[in-house]
Protein backbone atom coordinates (compact mmCIF):
# COMPACT_ATOMS: atom_id res chain seq x y z
CA UNK A 1 0.00 0.00 0.00
CA UNK A 2 1.41 3.29 -0.99
CA UNK A 3 0.41 5.27 1.81
CA UNK A 4 0.32 5.04 5.58
CA UNK A 5 -0.92 6.93 8.87
CA UNK A 6 -1.89 6.09 12.22
CA UNK A 7 -4.81 7.16 14.47
CA UNK A 8 -5.55 6.60 18.33
CA UNK A 9 -9.10 5.22 19.53
CA UNK A 10 -10.75 8.12 21.36
CA UNK A 11 -12.94 7.26 24.41
CA UNK A 12 -15.96 8.38 22.57
CA UNK A 13 -15.38 5.94 19.69
CA UNK A 14 -15.83 3.23 21.87
CA UNK A 15 -18.98 1.17 22.83
CA UNK A 16 -20.46 -0.90 25.41
CA UNK A 17 -18.89 -4.25 24.15
CA UNK A 18 -15.47 -2.24 25.29
CA UNK A 19 -14.36 -1.47 21.84
CA UNK A 20 -14.33 0.90 18.77
CA UNK A 21 -17.77 0.92 17.84
CA UNK A 22 -17.80 -0.28 14.29
CA UNK A 23 -18.86 3.34 12.80
CA UNK A 24 -15.81 4.59 13.77
CA UNK A 25 -13.74 2.36 11.31
CA UNK A 26 -16.01 4.50 8.31
CA UNK A 27 -14.49 7.63 10.26
CA UNK A 28 -11.21 6.98 10.43
CA UNK A 29 -11.46 5.67 6.23
CA UNK A 30 -13.05 8.94 5.50
CA UNK A 31 -9.67 10.71 7.50
CA UNK A 32 -7.39 8.61 5.55
CA UNK A 33 -8.58 9.02 2.57
CA UNK A 34 -8.53 13.14 2.73
CA UNK A 35 -4.71 12.35 4.32
CA UNK A 36 -3.87 10.19 1.20
CA UNK A 37 -5.53 13.02 -0.83
CA UNK A 38 -3.43 15.53 0.99
CA UNK A 39 -0.36 13.66 0.46
CA UNK A 40 -0.83 13.94 -3.17
CA UNK A 41 -1.12 17.62 -3.45
CA UNK A 42 -5.02 17.10 -3.66
CA UNK A 43 -7.79 18.21 -2.10
CA UNK A 44 -11.67 16.39 -1.53
CA UNK A 45 -13.23 20.18 -3.00
CA UNK A 46 -11.25 22.08 -5.82
CA UNK A 47 -12.39 25.06 -7.97
CA UNK A 48 -11.29 25.02 -11.37
CA UNK A 49 -12.35 27.46 -14.45
CA UNK A 50 -15.44 25.73 -14.27
CA UNK A 51 -16.59 25.81 -10.62
CA UNK A 52 -16.39 23.18 -7.89
CA UNK A 53 -15.47 19.81 -8.20
CA UNK A 54 -15.89 17.19 -5.67
CA UNK A 55 -16.13 13.37 -4.86
CA UNK A 56 -19.65 11.96 -2.75
CA UNK A 57 -19.09 8.75 -2.09
CA UNK A 58 -21.27 5.77 -3.54
CA UNK A 59 -20.50 3.20 -1.40
CA UNK A 60 -18.89 2.17 1.79
CA UNK A 61 -18.01 -1.19 3.70
CA UNK A 62 -15.55 -2.59 6.07
CA UNK A 63 -15.12 -6.29 6.93
CA UNK A 64 -14.31 -6.63 11.16
CA UNK A 65 -11.40 -8.81 11.39
CA UNK A 66 -10.94 -8.27 15.50
CA UNK A 67 -11.51 -5.41 18.07
CA UNK A 68 -9.72 -2.58 18.82
CA UNK A 69 -9.29 -0.82 22.09
CA UNK A 70 -9.56 2.38 23.87
CA UNK A 71 -5.93 4.02 23.19
CA UNK A 72 -4.83 1.30 20.42
CA UNK A 73 -3.04 3.49 18.09
CA UNK A 74 -4.13 1.90 15.15
CA UNK A 75 -2.11 1.73 12.23
CA UNK A 76 -3.62 2.30 8.33
CA UNK A 77 -2.32 1.37 5.10
CA UNK A 78 -4.28 3.05 2.05
CA UNK A 79 -4.13 2.68 -1.41
CA UNK A 80 -6.26 3.69 -4.91
CA UNK A 81 -7.65 -0.24 -5.51
CA UNK A 82 -9.19 1.22 -8.94
CA UNK A 83 -9.28 4.26 -11.12
CA UNK A 84 -12.17 4.26 -13.47
CA UNK A 85 -12.53 7.14 -16.01
CA UNK A 86 -14.95 9.07 -13.22
CA UNK A 87 -14.36 7.44 -9.87
CA UNK A 88 -11.87 5.64 -7.38
CA UNK A 89 -12.23 2.97 -5.44
CA UNK A 90 -9.74 3.41 -2.30
CA UNK A 91 -8.67 0.23 0.11
CA UNK A 92 -7.66 0.31 3.77
CA UNK A 93 -6.29 -1.83 5.99
CA UNK A 94 -6.37 -1.08 10.10
CA UNK A 95 -3.62 -3.50 12.24
CA UNK A 96 -2.53 -3.33 15.35
CA UNK A 97 0.64 -4.32 16.69
CA UNK A 98 0.84 -6.66 13.39
CA UNK A 99 -2.65 -7.87 14.28
CA UNK A 100 -5.29 -7.15 11.16
CA UNK A 101 -8.10 -5.60 12.50
CA UNK A 102 -10.41 -4.84 9.80
CA UNK A 103 -10.18 -4.05 6.31
CA UNK A 104 -12.38 -1.44 4.07
CA UNK A 105 -13.55 0.17 0.64
CA UNK A 106 -14.80 3.14 -0.14
CA UNK A 107 -15.75 4.57 -3.88
CA UNK A 108 -16.40 8.33 -4.46
CA UNK A 109 -17.58 9.70 -8.00
CA UNK A 110 -15.84 13.04 -9.47
CA UNK A 111 -18.92 15.71 -9.96
CA UNK A 112 -19.20 19.22 -10.95
CA UNK A 113 -20.83 20.82 -8.41
CA UNK A 114 -23.30 23.80 -9.23
CA UNK A 115 -25.79 25.61 -6.44
CA UNK A 116 -28.83 24.30 -7.28
CA UNK A 117 -28.50 20.88 -8.90
CA UNK A 118 -27.72 17.64 -8.18
CA UNK A 119 -23.99 17.00 -8.54
CA UNK A 120 -23.53 15.56 -11.61
CA UNK A 121 -20.71 13.16 -12.58
CA UNK A 122 -17.68 13.85 -15.03
CA UNK A 123 -14.37 12.86 -16.00
CA UNK A 124 -11.67 12.97 -13.65
CA UNK A 125 -9.72 15.86 -14.78
CA UNK A 126 -6.23 14.22 -16.62
CA UNK A 127 -4.04 16.36 -13.84
CA UNK A 128 -6.38 14.44 -11.01
CA UNK A 129 -6.10 11.71 -12.70
CA UNK A 130 -2.14 11.13 -12.93
CA UNK A 131 -1.85 12.25 -9.34
CA UNK A 132 -4.37 9.13 -8.20
CA UNK A 133 -2.80 7.00 -10.47
CA UNK A 134 0.68 7.68 -8.12
CA UNK A 135 -1.33 5.91 -5.27
CA UNK A 136 -2.26 2.36 -7.12
CA UNK B 1 -41.71 22.73 31.22
CA UNK B 2 -44.12 23.64 28.68
CA UNK B 3 -43.08 20.35 26.34
CA UNK B 4 -42.12 17.15 26.56
CA UNK B 5 -40.63 14.66 24.70
CA UNK B 6 -38.67 11.27 24.43
CA UNK B 7 -35.31 9.47 22.98
CA UNK B 8 -34.19 5.84 23.15
CA UNK B 9 -30.35 5.75 23.87
CA UNK B 10 -29.06 4.04 20.81
CA UNK B 11 -26.25 1.53 21.03
CA UNK B 12 -23.63 3.71 19.48
CA UNK B 13 -24.42 6.12 21.93
CA UNK B 14 -22.80 4.30 24.80
CA UNK B 15 -19.13 3.99 25.65
CA UNK B 16 -16.56 1.40 26.93
CA UNK B 17 -17.75 2.67 30.78
CA UNK B 18 -21.48 0.75 29.62
CA UNK B 19 -23.48 3.89 29.94
CA UNK B 20 -24.52 7.17 26.99
CA UNK B 21 -21.26 9.11 26.21
CA UNK B 22 -21.49 12.36 27.62
CA UNK B 23 -22.06 14.01 24.17
CA UNK B 24 -24.98 12.02 23.34
CA UNK B 25 -26.72 14.76 25.65
CA UNK B 26 -25.45 17.56 23.82
CA UNK B 27 -27.16 15.44 20.75
CA UNK B 28 -30.35 14.80 22.34
CA UNK B 29 -30.50 18.69 23.36
CA UNK B 30 -30.23 19.82 20.05
CA UNK B 31 -32.87 17.49 18.68
CA UNK B 32 -35.16 18.19 21.53
CA UNK B 33 -34.89 22.23 20.96
CA UNK B 34 -35.58 21.49 17.36
CA UNK B 35 -38.99 19.76 18.52
CA UNK B 36 -39.97 22.03 20.54
CA UNK B 37 -39.40 24.94 17.60
CA UNK B 38 -41.88 22.42 15.37
CA UNK B 39 -44.41 22.30 18.44
CA UNK B 40 -44.39 26.15 18.32
CA UNK B 41 -44.26 25.72 14.24
CA UNK B 42 -41.17 27.55 14.29
CA UNK B 43 -37.64 26.07 11.99
CA UNK B 44 -33.99 27.07 12.93
CA UNK B 45 -33.58 27.60 9.74
CA UNK B 46 -36.04 30.17 7.92
CA UNK B 47 -36.75 32.75 5.47
CA UNK B 48 -38.28 36.17 5.15
CA UNK B 49 -38.12 39.10 2.74
CA UNK B 50 -34.76 40.25 3.67
CA UNK B 51 -33.27 36.60 3.52
CA UNK B 52 -32.31 33.83 5.68
CA UNK B 53 -32.86 33.73 9.38
CA UNK B 54 -30.92 30.87 11.63
CA UNK B 55 -29.72 30.60 15.43
CA UNK B 56 -25.95 30.04 16.04
CA UNK B 57 -25.38 28.31 19.29
CA UNK B 58 -23.44 29.82 21.60
CA UNK B 59 -23.64 28.36 24.74
CA UNK B 60 -23.92 25.27 25.80
CA UNK B 61 -23.62 23.21 28.97
CA UNK B 62 -24.96 19.99 31.32
CA UNK B 63 -25.03 18.34 34.57
CA UNK B 64 -25.07 14.62 34.79
CA UNK B 65 -26.89 13.33 37.78
CA UNK B 66 -27.26 9.65 37.20
CA UNK B 67 -26.18 6.83 34.14
CA UNK B 68 -28.30 6.74 31.32
CA UNK B 69 -27.65 3.00 29.94
CA UNK B 70 -28.75 0.85 26.06
CA UNK B 71 -32.04 0.80 26.01
CA UNK B 72 -33.25 3.23 27.99
CA UNK B 73 -36.47 5.41 27.01
CA UNK B 74 -35.52 8.94 28.41
CA UNK B 75 -37.93 11.36 29.36
CA UNK B 76 -37.23 14.91 28.62
CA UNK B 77 -38.58 17.98 29.61
CA UNK B 78 -37.86 21.07 27.56
CA UNK B 79 -38.71 24.85 28.05
CA UNK B 80 -37.32 28.53 27.15
CA UNK B 81 -35.54 29.70 30.37
CA UNK B 82 -34.72 33.17 29.06
CA UNK B 83 -35.80 35.03 26.34
CA UNK B 84 -33.79 38.09 25.01
CA UNK B 85 -33.90 40.96 22.73
CA UNK B 86 -31.51 38.80 20.39
CA UNK B 87 -30.84 35.35 22.21
CA UNK B 88 -33.32 32.41 23.15
CA UNK B 89 -31.49 30.07 26.22
CA UNK B 90 -33.61 26.45 26.17
CA UNK B 91 -33.32 24.33 29.28
CA UNK B 92 -33.47 20.74 29.06
CA UNK B 93 -34.64 18.22 32.34
CA UNK B 94 -33.35 14.40 31.29
CA UNK B 95 -35.17 11.49 33.73
CA UNK B 96 -35.57 7.96 33.38
CA UNK B 97 -38.70 6.07 35.39
CA UNK B 98 -38.68 9.22 37.34
CA UNK B 99 -35.01 9.11 38.63
CA UNK B 100 -32.95 12.32 37.69
CA UNK B 101 -30.16 11.92 34.92
CA UNK B 102 -29.13 15.70 33.47
CA UNK B 103 -30.03 18.98 33.41
CA UNK B 104 -28.78 21.51 30.49
CA UNK B 105 -29.11 24.79 29.19
CA UNK B 106 -28.27 25.70 25.09
CA UNK B 107 -28.19 29.61 24.61
CA UNK B 108 -28.80 30.41 20.57
CA UNK B 109 -29.10 34.12 18.86
CA UNK B 110 -31.06 35.66 15.98
CA UNK B 111 -29.01 35.83 13.12
CA UNK B 112 -29.63 37.36 9.66
CA UNK B 113 -27.48 34.36 7.81
CA UNK B 114 -25.81 35.81 4.36
CA UNK B 115 -23.75 34.35 1.67
CA UNK B 116 -19.73 35.29 1.93
CA UNK B 117 -20.79 37.04 5.75
CA UNK B 118 -20.26 36.22 8.67
CA UNK B 119 -23.37 35.44 10.86
CA UNK B 120 -25.15 39.25 12.26
CA UNK B 121 -27.37 39.45 15.20
CA UNK B 122 -30.49 40.48 14.65
CA UNK B 123 -33.80 41.35 17.27
CA UNK B 124 -35.77 37.92 17.15
CA UNK B 125 -38.86 39.26 14.51
CA UNK B 126 -41.45 39.73 16.69
CA UNK B 127 -43.57 36.72 15.30
CA UNK B 128 -41.06 34.39 16.20
CA UNK B 129 -40.76 36.25 19.81
CA UNK B 130 -44.83 35.86 20.48
CA UNK B 131 -44.07 31.83 19.25
CA UNK B 132 -41.31 31.13 22.13
CA UNK B 133 -42.91 33.23 24.61
CA UNK B 134 -45.15 30.50 24.80
CA UNK B 135 -42.72 28.27 25.75
CA UNK B 136 -41.28 30.50 28.67
CA UNK C 1 -38.83 -6.86 3.35
CA UNK C 2 -40.50 -7.90 6.44
CA UNK C 3 -40.05 -5.29 8.59
CA UNK C 4 -40.53 -1.57 8.76
CA UNK C 5 -39.44 1.74 10.17
CA UNK C 6 -38.51 5.29 9.82
CA UNK C 7 -35.80 7.79 11.21
CA UNK C 8 -35.65 11.62 11.32
CA UNK C 9 -32.35 12.87 9.88
CA UNK C 10 -31.30 14.50 12.80
CA UNK C 11 -28.94 17.95 12.40
CA UNK C 12 -25.91 16.67 13.67
CA UNK C 13 -26.64 13.54 11.10
CA UNK C 14 -25.58 16.45 8.11
CA UNK C 15 -21.84 17.58 6.86
CA UNK C 16 -20.77 20.46 5.65
CA UNK C 17 -22.03 19.28 1.72
CA UNK C 18 -25.87 19.78 3.18
CA UNK C 19 -26.51 16.07 3.51
CA UNK C 20 -26.66 13.21 5.62
CA UNK C 21 -22.95 12.35 6.43
CA UNK C 22 -22.37 8.44 5.29
CA UNK C 23 -21.49 7.49 8.54
CA UNK C 24 -25.17 8.24 9.56
CA UNK C 25 -26.48 4.98 7.55
CA UNK C 26 -24.38 2.74 9.66
CA UNK C 27 -25.86 3.78 12.82
CA UNK C 28 -29.18 3.89 11.19
CA UNK C 29 -28.98 0.40 9.98
CA UNK C 30 -27.37 -0.37 13.82
CA UNK C 31 -30.54 0.93 15.01
CA UNK C 32 -33.11 -1.13 12.86
CA UNK C 33 -31.45 -4.18 13.38
CA UNK C 34 -31.84 -3.90 17.21
CA UNK C 35 -35.59 -2.69 16.09
CA UNK C 36 -35.99 -5.90 14.01
CA UNK C 37 -34.86 -7.96 17.02
CA UNK C 38 -37.15 -5.99 19.10
CA UNK C 39 -40.19 -6.78 16.87
CA UNK C 40 -39.18 -10.59 17.17
CA UNK C 41 -39.23 -10.61 20.63
CA UNK C 42 -35.12 -10.99 21.13
CA UNK C 43 -32.27 -8.47 22.05
CA UNK C 44 -28.89 -8.12 21.14
CA UNK C 45 -27.36 -9.37 24.29
CA UNK C 46 -29.21 -12.50 25.68
CA UNK C 47 -28.43 -14.56 28.44
CA UNK C 48 -28.80 -18.77 28.81
CA UNK C 49 -27.70 -21.14 31.42
CA UNK C 50 -23.92 -21.26 30.10
CA UNK C 51 -24.04 -17.77 30.38
CA UNK C 52 -23.91 -14.37 27.74
CA UNK C 53 -24.96 -14.31 24.12
CA UNK C 54 -23.83 -11.11 22.04
CA UNK C 55 -23.87 -10.98 18.02
CA UNK C 56 -20.71 -9.51 16.97
CA UNK C 57 -20.63 -7.57 13.95
CA UNK C 58 -17.79 -8.83 11.26
CA UNK C 59 -18.79 -6.86 7.75
CA UNK C 60 -21.07 -4.04 7.13
CA UNK C 61 -21.45 -1.95 3.82
CA UNK C 62 -23.66 0.32 1.70
CA UNK C 63 -24.60 1.92 -1.27
CA UNK C 64 -25.55 5.35 -1.66
CA UNK C 65 -28.12 6.37 -4.24
CA UNK C 66 -29.44 9.56 -3.51
CA UNK C 67 -28.71 12.31 -0.83
CA UNK C 68 -31.14 12.40 2.88
CA UNK C 69 -31.12 15.78 3.73
CA UNK C 70 -31.90 17.41 7.51
CA UNK C 71 -35.43 17.05 8.77
CA UNK C 72 -36.05 14.17 6.04
CA UNK C 73 -38.01 10.92 7.67
CA UNK C 74 -36.38 8.11 6.18
CA UNK C 75 -38.37 4.75 5.45
CA UNK C 76 -36.17 2.21 6.27
CA UNK C 77 -37.27 -1.76 5.39
CA UNK C 78 -35.18 -4.35 6.89
CA UNK C 79 -35.36 -8.21 6.00
CA UNK C 80 -32.47 -11.21 7.02
CA UNK C 81 -31.05 -11.97 3.61
CA UNK C 82 -28.98 -15.13 4.52
CA UNK C 83 -29.53 -17.29 7.68
CA UNK C 84 -26.31 -19.24 8.44
CA UNK C 85 -25.55 -21.76 11.34
CA UNK C 86 -23.28 -19.33 13.06
CA UNK C 87 -24.33 -15.97 11.12
CA UNK C 88 -26.96 -13.57 10.38
CA UNK C 89 -26.96 -11.54 7.24
CA UNK C 90 -29.20 -8.23 7.43
CA UNK C 91 -30.42 -6.67 4.35
CA UNK C 92 -31.87 -2.55 4.60
CA UNK C 93 -33.35 -0.36 2.22
CA UNK C 94 -33.47 3.37 2.59
CA UNK C 95 -35.07 5.45 0.52
CA UNK C 96 -37.47 9.11 0.81
CA UNK C 97 -40.91 9.71 -0.44
CA UNK C 98 -40.82 6.59 -3.03
CA UNK C 99 -37.26 7.95 -3.67
CA UNK C 100 -33.84 4.79 -3.14
CA UNK C 101 -31.40 6.75 -1.07
CA UNK C 102 -29.43 3.95 -0.28
CA UNK C 103 -28.86 0.16 0.20
CA UNK C 104 -26.80 -1.44 3.04
CA UNK C 105 -25.77 -5.18 4.56
CA UNK C 106 -24.30 -6.19 7.78
CA UNK C 107 -23.11 -9.53 9.30
CA UNK C 108 -22.94 -10.58 12.77
CA UNK C 109 -21.64 -13.82 14.11
CA UNK C 110 -23.72 -15.62 17.20
CA UNK C 111 -21.04 -15.17 20.08
CA UNK C 112 -20.57 -16.46 23.34
CA UNK C 113 -19.10 -13.59 25.67
CA UNK C 114 -16.66 -14.52 28.52
CA UNK C 115 -15.14 -12.32 30.87
CA UNK C 116 -11.29 -12.39 30.20
CA UNK C 117 -12.01 -14.24 27.32
CA UNK C 118 -12.78 -13.18 23.08
CA UNK C 119 -15.99 -13.98 21.85
CA UNK C 120 -16.26 -17.35 20.32
CA UNK C 121 -18.24 -18.03 17.96
CA UNK C 122 -21.21 -20.66 18.46
CA UNK C 123 -24.37 -22.96 16.45
CA UNK C 124 -27.07 -20.03 16.52
CA UNK C 125 -30.03 -21.77 19.40
CA UNK C 126 -32.54 -22.88 17.90
CA UNK C 127 -35.24 -20.84 19.33
CA UNK C 128 -33.65 -17.81 18.04
CA UNK C 129 -32.66 -19.21 14.79
CA UNK C 130 -36.60 -19.62 14.80
CA UNK C 131 -37.02 -16.59 15.00
CA UNK C 132 -34.51 -14.80 12.88
CA UNK C 133 -36.40 -17.38 10.05
CA UNK C 134 -39.38 -15.52 10.24
CA UNK C 135 -37.70 -11.98 8.94
CA UNK C 136 -36.20 -14.49 6.23
CA UNK D 1 -2.35 27.23 30.53
CA UNK D 2 -0.04 24.72 31.13
CA UNK D 3 -0.75 22.42 28.53
CA UNK D 4 -0.98 22.41 24.69
CA UNK D 5 -2.39 20.24 21.92
CA UNK D 6 -3.81 20.90 18.26
CA UNK D 7 -6.65 19.10 16.45
CA UNK D 8 -8.00 18.91 13.21
CA UNK D 9 -11.48 19.48 12.50
CA UNK D 10 -12.23 16.27 10.73
CA UNK D 11 -15.09 16.49 7.41
CA UNK D 12 -17.51 14.44 9.61
CA UNK D 13 -17.36 16.98 12.68
CA UNK D 14 -18.72 19.75 10.27
CA UNK D 15 -22.84 20.20 9.54
CA UNK D 16 -24.42 21.65 7.13
CA UNK D 17 -23.75 25.30 8.48
CA UNK D 18 -20.78 24.64 6.91
CA UNK D 19 -18.94 24.30 10.17
CA UNK D 20 -17.68 22.14 13.20
CA UNK D 21 -20.66 21.24 15.27
CA UNK D 22 -21.23 21.91 18.58
CA UNK D 23 -20.99 18.51 19.82
CA UNK D 24 -16.89 18.09 18.43
CA UNK D 25 -15.79 20.58 20.94
CA UNK D 26 -16.95 18.41 23.73
CA UNK D 27 -15.01 15.16 21.62
CA UNK D 28 -12.20 17.92 21.11
CA UNK D 29 -12.13 18.63 25.32
CA UNK D 30 -12.49 15.07 26.27
CA UNK D 31 -9.56 13.77 23.96
CA UNK D 32 -7.60 17.13 25.36
CA UNK D 33 -7.83 16.21 29.10
CA UNK D 34 -6.77 12.18 28.14
CA UNK D 35 -3.74 13.65 26.79
CA UNK D 36 -3.15 16.12 29.60
CA UNK D 37 -3.56 13.09 32.03
CA UNK D 38 -1.30 10.88 29.81
CA UNK D 39 1.47 13.83 29.70
CA UNK D 40 0.62 14.10 33.83
CA UNK D 41 1.94 10.06 33.67
CA UNK D 42 -1.81 9.85 34.81
CA UNK D 43 -5.05 7.70 33.04
CA UNK D 44 -8.68 8.25 33.13
CA UNK D 45 -8.88 4.49 34.50
CA UNK D 46 -6.22 3.40 37.29
CA UNK D 47 -5.79 0.36 39.43
CA UNK D 48 -5.22 0.52 43.14
CA UNK D 49 -4.53 -2.31 45.95
CA UNK D 50 -8.43 -1.86 46.58
CA UNK D 51 -9.70 -1.68 42.66
CA UNK D 52 -10.35 0.58 39.89
CA UNK D 53 -10.68 4.04 39.98
CA UNK D 54 -12.06 6.53 37.33
CA UNK D 55 -13.62 9.69 36.81
CA UNK D 56 -17.11 10.16 35.81
CA UNK D 57 -17.69 13.86 34.76
CA UNK D 58 -20.74 15.20 36.53
CA UNK D 59 -20.81 18.49 34.06
CA UNK D 60 -19.71 20.16 30.83
CA UNK D 61 -20.18 23.36 29.71
CA UNK D 62 -18.81 25.24 26.11
CA UNK D 63 -19.10 28.95 24.45
CA UNK D 64 -18.65 29.27 21.11
CA UNK D 65 -16.92 32.65 20.04
CA UNK D 66 -16.18 31.87 16.59
CA UNK D 67 -16.59 29.06 13.78
CA UNK D 68 -13.92 26.13 13.38
CA UNK D 69 -14.55 25.38 9.57
CA UNK D 70 -13.04 21.40 8.00
CA UNK D 71 -9.70 21.10 7.81
CA UNK D 72 -8.17 24.20 10.75
CA UNK D 73 -6.34 22.83 13.13
CA UNK D 74 -7.48 24.02 16.25
CA UNK D 75 -4.83 25.26 19.13
CA UNK D 76 -6.06 23.66 22.38
CA UNK D 77 -4.87 24.94 25.61
CA UNK D 78 -5.59 22.58 28.53
CA UNK D 79 -5.34 23.39 32.23
CA UNK D 80 -6.77 22.49 35.80
CA UNK D 81 -9.08 25.43 36.77
CA UNK D 82 -9.74 23.81 39.99
CA UNK D 83 -8.82 21.01 42.35
CA UNK D 84 -11.24 19.71 45.19
CA UNK D 85 -10.86 16.73 47.64
CA UNK D 86 -12.62 14.44 45.63
CA UNK D 87 -12.93 16.39 42.36
CA UNK D 88 -10.89 18.10 38.97
CA UNK D 89 -12.32 20.89 37.13
CA UNK D 90 -10.21 21.02 33.84
CA UNK D 91 -10.70 24.03 31.54
CA UNK D 92 -9.89 24.57 27.80
CA UNK D 93 -9.71 27.21 25.14
CA UNK D 94 -9.25 26.78 21.62
CA UNK D 95 -7.97 29.22 18.93
CA UNK D 96 -7.32 28.97 15.33
CA UNK D 97 -4.44 31.20 14.10
CA UNK D 98 -4.53 33.20 17.04
CA UNK D 99 -8.04 33.62 17.11
CA UNK D 100 -10.35 32.94 20.04
CA UNK D 101 -13.01 29.88 19.30
CA UNK D 102 -14.48 28.73 22.18
CA UNK D 103 -13.64 27.98 25.82
CA UNK D 104 -14.87 24.85 27.69
CA UNK D 105 -14.86 23.70 31.54
CA UNK D 106 -15.76 20.02 32.25
CA UNK D 107 -15.96 18.37 36.02
CA UNK D 108 -14.95 14.98 36.68
CA UNK D 109 -15.25 13.28 40.06
CA UNK D 110 -12.31 10.73 41.57
CA UNK D 111 -14.96 7.55 42.35
CA UNK D 112 -14.37 3.73 43.82
CA UNK D 113 -15.43 1.94 40.07
CA UNK D 114 -16.87 -2.08 41.79
CA UNK D 115 -18.98 -4.25 39.26
CA UNK D 116 -22.83 -4.53 40.26
CA UNK D 117 -22.17 -1.22 41.94
CA UNK D 118 -22.53 2.44 40.90
CA UNK D 119 -20.06 4.35 41.36
CA UNK D 120 -18.65 5.68 44.89
CA UNK D 121 -16.85 9.26 45.16
CA UNK D 122 -13.30 9.19 47.22
CA UNK D 123 -10.75 11.49 48.25
CA UNK D 124 -8.42 11.75 44.93
CA UNK D 125 -5.49 9.55 46.12
CA UNK D 126 -2.51 11.61 47.08
CA UNK D 127 0.20 10.62 44.62
CA UNK D 128 -2.62 11.24 41.96
CA UNK D 129 -3.69 14.93 43.62
CA UNK D 130 -0.02 15.96 43.07
CA UNK D 131 0.27 15.11 39.52
CA UNK D 132 -2.86 17.02 39.20
CA UNK D 133 -1.44 20.29 41.17
CA UNK D 134 1.22 20.42 38.41
CA UNK D 135 -1.29 21.55 35.68
CA UNK D 136 -3.20 24.13 38.33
Amino acid sequence: MPFHTTRRVEFHDTDMGGIMHFTGFFRAMEVAEHELLRDLSLNVVSEDDQGRISWPRVSAKCDFQSPAHFDDVLDIEVGVARLGEKSVTYRFRFSHDGRPVAEGEMTSVCCRIRPDAPPSSIPIPAEMAAKLERAL
